[in-house]
């Protein structure tokens, strides 16, 4: 059986060929007297290919009846185009209708709203905006491996049925196998002795402390996978389940921390450039003008790395009025990043040495007893794109913190243990991959870049 | 502040090397009256390094309390060994403790079985055979990117959480914010609507069905994530949560499915021989002594391609006597599976053509009318590794299977939507990467290939 052969690598020869076989949608179609034109795109990229079509094309009767959205299969020659507008078309020998697709098919050759293709999300990547969010989706989880390998990291798949919470921040889903019409009703509260682990069970909010556990085994690893907040937010900036990217380093210091975070974020985005130059094209054109220069100012840039507390002074003397109120000691709104990285520095800002008060247990405690070695990097229209930390490696210090925090040392004994049995600096950071794909195409709802977003209320396809 | 090279990368020297830093952990260390022999691990690959101190060394004196699994950090020079073993070893200038372990610490030089080291999952990575499972884990998660994206197909993260049981096996993990002790009890059944997302919601089984839409819109596409199953069996075959490999493609028949699944088995075999020749080493000498013969073996063959009711004949006269009885119609057990691959062709089989009768809703149906276009691709030792199907694109078909199968098409309106619009033939399958790991390592026990593994009543870590 002869196979068909995709639309990016043919549009790329440099001479003509006979005898392909293409297969793909109907985009459009022209009809003439004659002939006609079909534009099929197989998604392979985000240019259509021009087929030629007239009365020596064996299947050109049949060609009067197809519709938007109908699959053909194509027999012909590549060749050079005489129309403007494309390098090379198909001169069609065969045609042959694969399917058709019914007249009520929702995207029909005009532009709808974002907000109309999320109703319609399995649809969605038919069109060539989403077509290029996904194959630029696709690219980056790529490099993504790419990068770490390449520095020696080791990827691990952290568990996403958990029994800790990470964070502390107690936005959990819970994981059960229990009928709660029988065997809770009972005793009025849910007992975990009968559920399938036997114990409270979460989906993970951030793979961090099981990386843990292998950075101080391996050396340098990494997780990349779904992470899960059953945040009660419609936001355009929050997802109920997102990927998440999270680096760990074992004899890694705050400073060695910010520098991979730094060289990542400026990896992934000459990566987007060098590799998806066609699909980030559609974004600066028609999504944001300035997308370009952006993303270029990032890469140029040396990172701003300053102190919390420094960054406060400058908000409190900014000459904006803010939504949120600015205070040393509470956490930074989007409103007050977006400040310092587009209005005041007009760069990516490294903020670090957070107070310990807003920060969870396993940040590492500064000398001064009162801010921990956090970092987050903060990058223009996005706000934080990456929350990291060097970890408190020191099993006393710990201790107390968790105390302090309102945790059971007993349900963390394994971690406490890799702080007593060859306990080293170490620092991490998680980097959430839909920001990053939001910053890179300009996308400005996070609902947009990933493939079926879970949102309160929404569990549809 | 000078940074630590890699022991992996160090023992690959082919000259001495002066002035290099080593950060990691003891595996011995061996006392002579005036030096010392210590074995540094750092995770980067299964070979220690071995560093001999002396009274010439910074910190010879504090060496005395290293304890097995102390952190260390050592400035000197790589230089020829003079002792047998080792190409290299590290004379050292300085050394400094960066952390003693506590006596307590487990993995002293001894062996543990695997049971035991199962109770401590955070540790075992620090073991030789351990370290070597999650190194060779993280390149094969690698191989199975490089193979999928040189072929042009796109990575697509689909959900975890899922109003849909792709498998209809009705083995699901139930995902919820509902406070059990006060919303349901007055009622005494679960009200959805009070629910995160507004409905049932589950783990996916399987990312099959979303992988489908984007196949049907992007061409060739995969997942690669976590999938769930709330099966109550503690087997060595399986865990609750664990990593699958799903391609889908579109314009591709069963044949076109069955050529990628053996091709991709053959490719991520190849590459671990390549890549990762040490690690596996260590399984072919101690886990598995005809391990390598066993993947050669593998690589060599052409699959046997054999429709299922032939294998049923084969079984039913095969002079064996099995546990669980062979008859047309039922599903083969892992002994059928295992009899046909090791004893009967000695290679890996597809199996093909099953009645409908045992495999799900969405698989084609052939034209008798009685089995369906479905392809398992069987290997010695682990019987199933992949499943798979041509998909049934037409769309009256599939309703009426659904309709079999007692699904509501109400819930499944949107994959109905592809087959109304443009649905055209395609293809894929599943692979278990736990079950690729096992096979390649010799690995036995399914809770040893993957980091922290979740069964019935096990949660921690």
């Amino acid at each position: 059986m002869m196979k068909r052969q995709k639309i990016a690598a043919l549009l790329k020869t440099e001479n003509p060929i006979e005898n392909i076989l293409i297969k793909g949608w109907v985009r459009t179609k022209r009809d003439a007297k004659t002939f006609s034109f079909i534009e099929v795109n197989d998604g392979s990229c985000l240019k259509n290919i021009q087929i030629i079509v007239d009365e020596k094309t064996k299947g050109y009767n049949e060609i009067k009846k197809l519709t938007t959205g109908s699959a053909v299969a194509v027999w012909g020659n590549i060749v050079s185009s005489q129309g403007g507008g494309q390098q090379w078309e198909v001169q069609a020998i065969k045609i042959e209708t694969i399917s058709l697709a019914s007249e009520t098919f929702p995207l029909q050759k005009k532009r709808h709203s974002d907000e109309y293709l999320r109703t319609i999300a399995h649809l969605r990547p038919r069109t060539n905006k989403y077509g290029s969010v996904f194959r630029i989706r696709s690219e980056l989880a790529y490099a993504v491996h790419q990068f770490f390998r390449e520095q020696g990291f080791r990827y691990i798949h952290t568990p996403v049925i958990t029994g800790s919470d990470c964070e502390g921040a107690g936005e959990l889903f819970r994981v059960t196998t229990l009928d709660p019409s029988s065997a809770m009703i009972s005793n009025k509260k849910l007992n975990f002795s009968d559920d399938f682990f036997g114990a409270e069970s979460n989906l993970a909010v951030s793979g961090q402390l099981s990386a843990e556990m292998f950075a101080l085994a391996l050396g340098d690893v990494y997780t990349f996978g779904p992470t899960f907040r059953a945040e009660n937010s419609n936001t355009s900036r929050h997802v109920a389940e997102f990927w998440m990217i999270e680096p760990e380093m074992a004899f890694c210091d705050l400073t060695g921390n910010m520098d991979m975070g730094e060289t990542l974020i400026k990896f992934l985005i000459q990566f987007t450039i060098d590799n998806c130059s066609e699909d980030l094209n559609l974004f600066s054109r028609f999504v944001d003008k300035t997308l370009m220069k952006t993303l270029e100012n990032i890469i140029i840039s040396d990172f701003i790395r300053l102190p919390y507390h420094e960054a406060i002074e400058i908000l409190t003397q900014a000459k904006t009025t803010f939504e949120f109120e600015v205070a040393y000691g509470s956490d930074l709104q989007s409103e007050h990043e977006r400040y310092l990285t587009e209005k005041h520095f007009k760069k990516p800002v490294i903020l670090f040495d957070y107070p310990k008060t807003i920060k969870p247990f396993y940040m590492r405690l500064n000398e001064d007893d009162e801010t921990v070695a956090a970092m987050d990097i903060l990058v223009p229209r996005i706000g934080e794109l990456i929350g990291g930390s060097q970890r408190e490696e020191r099993l006393d210090v710990l201790e107390k913190r968790m105390t302090e925090s309102g945790l059971s040392r007993e349900n963390y004994w394994w971690y406490l243990d890799s702080r007593r049995f060859g306990t080293v600096p170490h620092s991490g950071f998680g980097l959430g991959f839909e920001r990053l794909l939001m910053l890179i195409t300009g996308i400005s709802n996070i609902r947009d870049v990933i493939p079926f977003p879970r949102t309160p209320g929404n569990i549809d396809f």
